[in-house]
């Protein structure tokens, strides 16, 4: 038998607590250890003999670990971590800032390359499946027309956006997609959508004791780059409500390619996701992705690599022989 | 500008018409003709100044294709000119006879490799974009239940079955997965379906002058292997009806994965094809496995090769750093 990939968890919020569960699952991978910025005793894993250690010290365990899930943020610690260990480790990020990623991209490949290590970037649903969706749904049906819809979901972005408010305690924002304009899609029309057409998004608010309801709503709809461009609704619930029907983190959504064939006929392929845990399924991917990483590893193939680079026969335990018996 | 990959056809059947008009949508690409074992005087392409030539004749044209797309059928055409055409191109096929997928797959790699060349077998879209599918779910979601539905859809195979009856003079049989069914593993339940749980098919027959209508029922609901285990509903129309609603080839499917993440979190992977005309759609996969395959072949990488050894950025005639700019 193969030993086992020995994967380490670089920060231990939800992604990194998902992570955790999700080797859990796989066959053939070991967790090593969490590494956090925090003081390691108050780090509390899901596992009771999950090794916790700080982050400063992740160098000494270069022969250790033969693949780093980082489980940071986008923001701020991806951009720092992702290049410095990626120096150390073959990786595997979540980097989901769309607009920054070729950037990404290139600060990885400089850090991995020379240091013969795997970087394995902006991997999870979108970008990650989503992506590899758009690019099958374009590459096969190359005249047409591709929809992302996201949701029904919780939005962390634009949750946090109304938290912000004056007046506001507490906060949940769900982006929903609008479902005439996906059965319009679904039906082949290849519709023009405006922003406003696509997804609704719902609010429930906590007020602050004595805050105003109706200037809350009035900032909410009319802000801009988040709301403006929405039909928007508010819902004023109290925090025992917000507790017991929003502390879930469910997300999803839809890639629609609509395309034509030979003369004129109609094709639609879709992709969709249902999520009770949003997390915790990009932490699942995040793993599948890191025995990729691993192979790819072995194989001299050094530097950033993307979903797209990636063999999906890679992610699977099982053979590329058992892979035609059982799955083509 | 790079030159235009030079693409043969072989066998011109509603596959390879498909393929030619595949080729017409995508930028970088040229047909260089079709290769038939029929007259070529016999043969009718769509586009005016296409090329016909003999397949006997094939070995000619060696330096003029870069890959021959295959659309023979899987029964008897491919397990032969497979193994003969991959020794003189690279290759891309639709072989579809699942239960001998490894020993054709040995077949190609004997016959490419010394050739170096490269043959992608089984592309489509089951086996193929469906296979993918079964791989991405079960790689994410280690921990769930793999379902495949197929249809609405015609059935080539059993509408055979049921052509070849007594009294029968036309028949089509449309496999249909049942709602119950698709609903219940939507939602995350997991259940153990039966064969006839899962799909219900329906058949439109003609009959011959004087044959007996519910001998021919009886014939085609009890028949084994075909429809036995099935739910089977008999409809009987005039050729005038057949021709008008039961010309084209519809069909699609679902691949759902349903698994359970962390603490017993529902998630649910869903890939839906709505198809208007099956053989444009699985033609328009194999035109854009055609670009991935000429490419494989330039890297070196020779022999035998599926869609799950294929990185998907491959297939698109957007260059690396354009597809994570833009569609990541």
């Amino acid at each position: 038998m193969e030993p086992k990939i020995k994967i380490g968890i670089a920060g231990y919020g939800n992604l990194g607590k998902g992570v955790e569960y999700a080797i859990s699952q796989q066959p053939d991978m070991e967790l090593v250890g969490i590494f956090s910025r925090r003081d390691p005793s108050s780090v509390h894993p899901v596992g009771d003999s999950v090794a916790v250690y700080p982050l400063a010290d992740v160098e000494k365990y270069v022969e250790d670990v033969d693949v780093m899930i980082l489980c940071g943020g986008s923001r701020s610690d991806l951009p720092e971590q992702g290049p410095a260990l990626a120096k150390l480790f073959t990786t595997v990020d979540s980097f989901d800032t769309h607009a920054k990623i070729p950037e990404y991209f290139d600060a990885l490949d400089e850090a991995a390359k020379p240091a013969g290590t795997t970087a394995v970037l902006s991997v999870g649903w979108d970008p990650g499946l989503f992506s590899l969706n758009r690019l099958y749904g374009e590459s096969v049906l190359a005249e047409g027309a591709t929809y992302t819809f996201w949701g029904k979901g919780l939005s962390q972005g634009h949750s946090d956006a109304v938290r912000r408010i004056d007046g506001v305690k507490n906060a949940v924002q769900y982006t929903i997609p609008s479902e005439e304009a996906v059965e319009k899609v679904r039906a082949g029309e290849q519709p023009e959508l405006s922003t406003r057409e696509k997804h609704v998004r719902e609010c429930y608010v906590v007020l602050e004791e004595g805050a105003d309801a109706a200037t809350v709503e009035e900032t909410i709809v009319t802000m801009p780059d988040y709301f403006s461009d929405y039909d928007t609704t508010v819902s004023f619930i109290n925090e025992e409500e917000m507790q017991k029907n929003h502390s879930a983190m469910p997300h999803g959504g839809f890639v629609i390619r609509s395309g034509k064939t030979g003369n004129g006929t109609k094709q639609v392929m879709e992709y969709s996701l249902t999520l009770d845990s949003n997390p915790e399924f990009t932490s699942s991917v995040l793993t599948a992705y890191a025995r990729a990483a691993f192979r790819l590893n072995k194989s001299g193939q050094h530097g950033a690599k993307t979903v797209f680079d990636i063999p999906t026969g890679l992610l699977s335990p099982k053979s590329a022989a058992q892979l035609r018996k059982e799955l083509l």
